[in-house]
């Protein structure tokens, strides 16, 4: 058997991620490895520290990266919190919920699933509700829903929290560095992301970051955590000032990681955050031409994950392979509860430019009339 | 704060991992990204596993590559198998090996280790003894031993556990296309690797295979894996015919492992071996001559990581530290029970080459005379 080179068509990807990767990007991927001890890399290493703290908006001294994608950032964010038998409220209005109930149900958490349609998102006062009917070690939401398109709100969730003497825990995988998330303002304990969201990385590394409050907790476990991989007390003792070996770390991804948390700050959270809702604007009033109903109300619509309804006589299937053979593009499909009713179009980090919406609409209207 | 742009030295990596990425490796790096389920992409995930199980040597079906590092694919090699008070038996006689002990125990194991000084290997009589004396699910050894430079010889060791019940797990990380592994003549059951060391590819992803015999004991399993992110039967369902969404692949480190495996191919395994032999013994030769001392005995010495002992006068730290900011070469010190006893000089897949051997020996000369 004889392998070509590897040439593969160059897409622009408008999916739920990967992102289309920027250029500064590729090339930092493209840099000679250090070893994981060598000083120069431990400088880099600080670095990503602290621009994740800056993307993040914490202080955070537990911040860092786990060499694994978002899921892991996931496990990491409960099965170092949680131990046997501990109360998890998680909500599930969309496919991540569920993971995050499924991930801390193994951990052996007694876990209460709030259940909303897909697409929409929690009420204040039904968090407080299941809150208030039983107290929680830890109390889970995803912040921007991947699979539907939604935007949970976070006013007062984090002083609900604490009056309730949970810890907060949001996925940020999908929202870091596309619409404000901030860490310690809203009170978040526990907050995860991936790279090839909105920083437009490769996918492979999962930052993370935990309060003081959370990090408490875990110091104050009775049983190891029973995932040895992604312990944060072992992982902080190298990304702190100890250096302790305790995997090699991925140089490559964490070059990649370091080039796109440089480019957030050099563009600015707030000028980064307007672009994705700018951009986000001309899809949804293109979509809207081409007669798409948007599933997610504009209250609480993601800029980054617009999720059209399909309509009647409209060939999912069909039109999705076109645009990725014809026109290079990748959109997705609905799955889960939303599987063959919505698409699910990505303009996330690099990939939130005005081209490419133009490019798509311009697509799709050859497609679809 | 402001960052410059990424700059680090140019380093010849003779460490222990990651080693030097050949600048093929490097450029496949570059490549601009692939959805997770994008035709093409699945395509080269279907090449990625033949790749393996030819370097493997094997014909298992469940041959992937995890993603995270070597110590993500040992925790997956255990956390699948194991179920709580499963008696696993753990050749400990390096670094690597109480790892796998301490692993196996988060996750319910009963272990008994069986201990050897730092360098030395285990008897096949050994082993006979220890599966006698009690029966195990698992019997686990590391193939060659990065923290002491030893390699456990595997002859017979399939039989055995065979003859006794047992699953063999055997550690390839280091060893891996740098010596001969060969899973199905040797009758390993469970396998895992690292992409930085033989393959020289960047860190972040983890070989494995799974014997049939393995995988119906994985099927068997009366309780969840307790690590969700590691759970091969999910796993699996992305990388076999399903495809059904687990994780978010990184493109950028499989392109590289595509692309090491490929070399690998085409240097054949067999030339491959043969030139990691060949440049350790220059390496050998020219460490006697500057009077050192190998710590393993020739009969089961490594090729690919070599430790001559620090001899009396010999400033460890201030030498490699001159290597490092004289001559960017990194070679890296002992740790735990040889730590100040002996250096660890890698020579692995694209770091293995006469040139290092002759500039290493050379710089040595200039420095500890």
């Amino acid at each position: 058997m004889s392998y070509t080179d590897l040439n593969p068509d160059t897409r622009t990807l408008l999916g739920p991620g990967p992102t289309t990767a920027h250029p500064r990007i590729l090339r930092a991927m493209a840099t000679p490895l250090l070893g994981y001890l060598d000083p120069q890399f431990l400088v880099i290493l600080d670095e990503v520290q602290e621009l994740l703290r800056l993307v993040f908006q914490t202080t955070n001294e537990l911040t860092l990266a786990v060499s694994g994608t978002g899921s892991a950032g996931m496990e990491a964010s409960l099965c170092n919190f949680i131990e046997s038998g501990d109360h998890v409220i998680v909500g599930v209005n969309g496919f991540f919920g569920s993971r995050i109930a499924e991930i801390a149900s193994r951990y052996g958490a007694d876990v209460t699933t709030l259940e909303k349609p897909w697409g929409e998102v929690f009420e204040i006062e039904e968090l407080e509700s299941a809150l208030q009917a039983r107290p929680a070690k830890i109390l889970a939401l995803v912040h921007a829903e991947t699979s539907t398109g939604a935007l949970q709100p976070m006013d007062g969730v984090g002083e609900l929290a604490r009056r309730h003497g949970a810890l907060l825990l949001l996925d940020t995988v999908t929202s870091l560095s596309g619409v404000p998330v901030e860490i310690d303002a809203w009170g978040i304990d526990i907050a995860y992301s991936a790279s090839q969201k909105c920083l437009s990385c490769p996918p492979g590394l999962a930052p993370i970051t935990v309060s003081e409050r959370a990090r408490a907790v875990m110091k104050d476990r009775k049983t190891k955590v029973a995932n040895w991989y992604l312990d944060l007390s072992l992982l902080e003792q190298y990304w702190g000032e100890n250096r302790q070996y305790h995997h090699t770390a991925s140089m490559s991804l964490i070059y990649a990681l370091r080039e796109g948390l440089r480019m957030v700050q050099e563009e600015s959270l707030d000028t980064r955050h307007a672009r994705h809702l700018t951009n986000a604007k001309l899809l949804w009033e293109g979509l809207k031409d081409l007669d798409f109903e948007l599933h997610v109300p504009l209250a609480h619509r993601l800029p980054m994950l617009t999720t059209p309804r399909l309509y009647a006589g409209l060939d999912d299937a069909a039109v999705r392979t076109n645009l990725l053979n014809n026109y290079n593009i990748e959109i997705a499909g609905g799955f889960g509860a939303l599987a063959g009713q919505i698409w699910r179009i990505g303009l996330m980090g690099f990939s939130s430019r005005r081209e490419n919406v133009t490019l798509l609409l311009a697509a799709l209207r050859e497609n679809i009339t």
